[in-house]
Formats: C-alpha cells, sequence, structure tokens
C-alpha cells in the first residue's frame, strides 16, 4: 500500500496521507517576508493539541521577534546563527510547578514542538528544532536573556519563516530498528 | 486566517491545514480489525522521519502483536488496561549507545512517538500514549517483558487499532502560555 508522496521525489515516500509528516525537513534560510500573527497562533494552537502526561500541558511558548533578543542568542548557542536571518522564533519551555506526574515534562514539551515544526511545514513555513536542555550553558544564556523564572526550563528554539532553502523529503526507514514481540 | 476544520465540530479548530495534528485525540477503544503489517510499517516511516540530536536517530522500534505479551503490561503498568483489547501496539526505546549528543534520547524518542501518533490519527485509526519512563517499575516491568538489552530504555508504549470510539477535536489554546519576546 505504499503510494507516492505528493512531493513524490522518491518511490519509497511512504503513505500519501502521510505526506504532512513525511515532508518535514529542517529549514535554516529564510526570505525577509514576516509571518503574521495569525499563523503563529495556529502553530502554537497546534503545540498546545499535543498529548501530556495526565493532560497536564506543562508548557509556556515566547514568541520572539525583537530582533535584539533573537540576534543575542548565538552569544551562547553554538549552532544558532540562522536566527540572525530569521524574524520570528519560538522557545519552548517545561514549567514543573504544572506538573501532575514528575518527570514528564520534557516528554510532553517535546511533542508540543514536533506538533509546532510540522504545523511550520503544513503551512507552507520552515523551520528548524536548535537543542537548549539538558545544556547546561544553553539553559542559563536562554534564562538570563528570556528572564525565566525558577521552575521554568527551556527546552528548545524553532526559529522559522518562509522557506529561501527547498528540501525534499528524506526516507529514514530502517528495518534493522524495527523488532517483533520482543527485542531478541 | 482561521478556518474550520475538516472535522468542523468547533468554531475555533483552527486552519484546516492542521485538522491532522489538531483533531488527535487518545483512542482507547478499539476494534476486532487487525492492522496489517503495510500499515505498521508506513506509521514507522513516520516516526523514523522526526528530527533527532544531530540527526542520530537513537530509536528502536517494538511491534507487539503476542497476545500473551500484550495482556502481561497491565501485571506492571497501572493504566493500560486498553492494551487487552488492541491487537497491536509499539514501544518505543531510547539507545543511549547511538547518541553523539548525549541527553537528547527522551526528546528525541518522544518526537517519534508523536509522529507515530500523528500517522496513527491521519491513517484512520486510533491509539494513546501510555508512559514508561521514567517510572522506574515500568521500566523494570518493560526490560523484563521485552528482553531489553543494557542502555537502551523504554519510553512509552502506544497500543493502537481501528477505532471503536469517536472523539471530535478539543480546543486547549490558552493565551495565558503565550509570552512575547520575553516572559515578563
Amino acid at each position: 500500500m505504499t503510494t507516492k508522496s505528493e512531493s513524490g521525489s522518491s518511490s519509497h515516500a511512504g503513505d500519501s496521507r502521510l505526506a504532512g509528516i513525511l515532508g518535514r525537513r529542517s529549514i535554516r534560510l529564510y526570505t525577509d517576508q514576516s509571518v503574521s500573527e495569525s499563523l503563529v497562533n495556529d502553530i502554537l494552537r497546534a503545540a498546545m493539541t499535543a498529548p501530556s502526561a495526565g493532560n497536564q500541558q506543562p508548557w509556556h511558548f515566547i514568541v520572539i521577534r525583537d530582533r535584539a533578543v533573537l540576534d543575542a542568542v548565538p552569544t551562547f548557542h553554538p549552532y544558532a546563527g540562522m536566527i540572525r536571518k530569521a524574524s520570528v522564533a519560538i522557545l519552548v519551555c517545561g514549567d514543573e510547578r504544572l506538573e501532575k506526574f514528575k518527570g514528564y515534562w520534557v516528554q510532553d514539551c517535546s511533542t508540543a514542538a514536533e506538533n509546532i515544526l510540522l504545523a511550520i511545514h503544513l503551512l507552507g513555513l520552515g523551520g528548524v528544532w536548535l537543542g537548549i536542555y539538558p545544556g547546561a550553558d544553553r539553559i542559563k544564556g536562554c534564562a538570563e536573556l528570556f528572564h525565566l523564572p525558577t521552575g521554568v526550563t527551556p527546552l528548545c528554539l524553532i526559529p522559522f519563516g518562509y522557506p529561501a532553502e527547498v528540501k525534499g523529503p528524506e526516507d529514514r526507514f530502517r528495518t534493522d530498528r524495527i523488532h517483533q514481540n520482543v527485542w531478541g
């Protein structure tokens, strides 16, 4: 039942109903066109639809458009150079004070962040996940730059915009990572 | 630009291009119809398309169809009763031995797990995320039942199937979780 994807660049592109997932790639180059507030809110709505432990939704999102704030990120993050060309980014944070089941916020906020990346792609935009947690220097840099309160930890930062690079789907399917019933 | 979703049950259902994300719900009731191997592989292809730190893809997936194995899960997991009616489940595991950047496997495997849940929904199926990590008893139960080697940690278990319950989208958008430029 494997069918050609809508993007059509691979014979192993998977079921076309999954094209929105299978076509997402990390996009690090953006045009000057700014992203509207309503699109950003659509992306945040997708983020907040993610599943979370006990449906506790222990997340916060900082929408960053201030040029000086965006440009300060590479002073503490070694892979954030592309943010100087992005007009907007979203910082995904976990709030341990909101957790009913302790220890799940990283998973909860990661599902929200993946929804953000997929929503960006589905809306014709492009973005990239910049890892923050558990890097101590990056966490400290974010806490200072974004004035985070105690108990709130930055998970990742996602710069995005209208894409200025085109990437086709990449098939990462590996049968050696699939096991039946038990590991052995 | 907020438009009515394809499912159409809410006036705040968001951009219709995001219906595949916004319509996903936790489904715990399944019919007797089994899920084909090709659909399971499509779901795993979606999982493996997820972003990961350094694109290291530190994940493994165990596809469980053995009735005795499925039925053993509730002996160590208090919220897994629905698995007795599921014909298939996927255990998502992280492999620290595959990590180039240490400490990111929980995030990487959570993005893969969210892709699994979204793919299940997009294919007309239904499933639910059962948390395993960081619960010590659940990790131990999985390690024994699935014969996991040292260095491999179970993150979550996702039973799924053809849905025997219908749930509309739930709008979880909260403006109090959105901040501009900095927290304050």
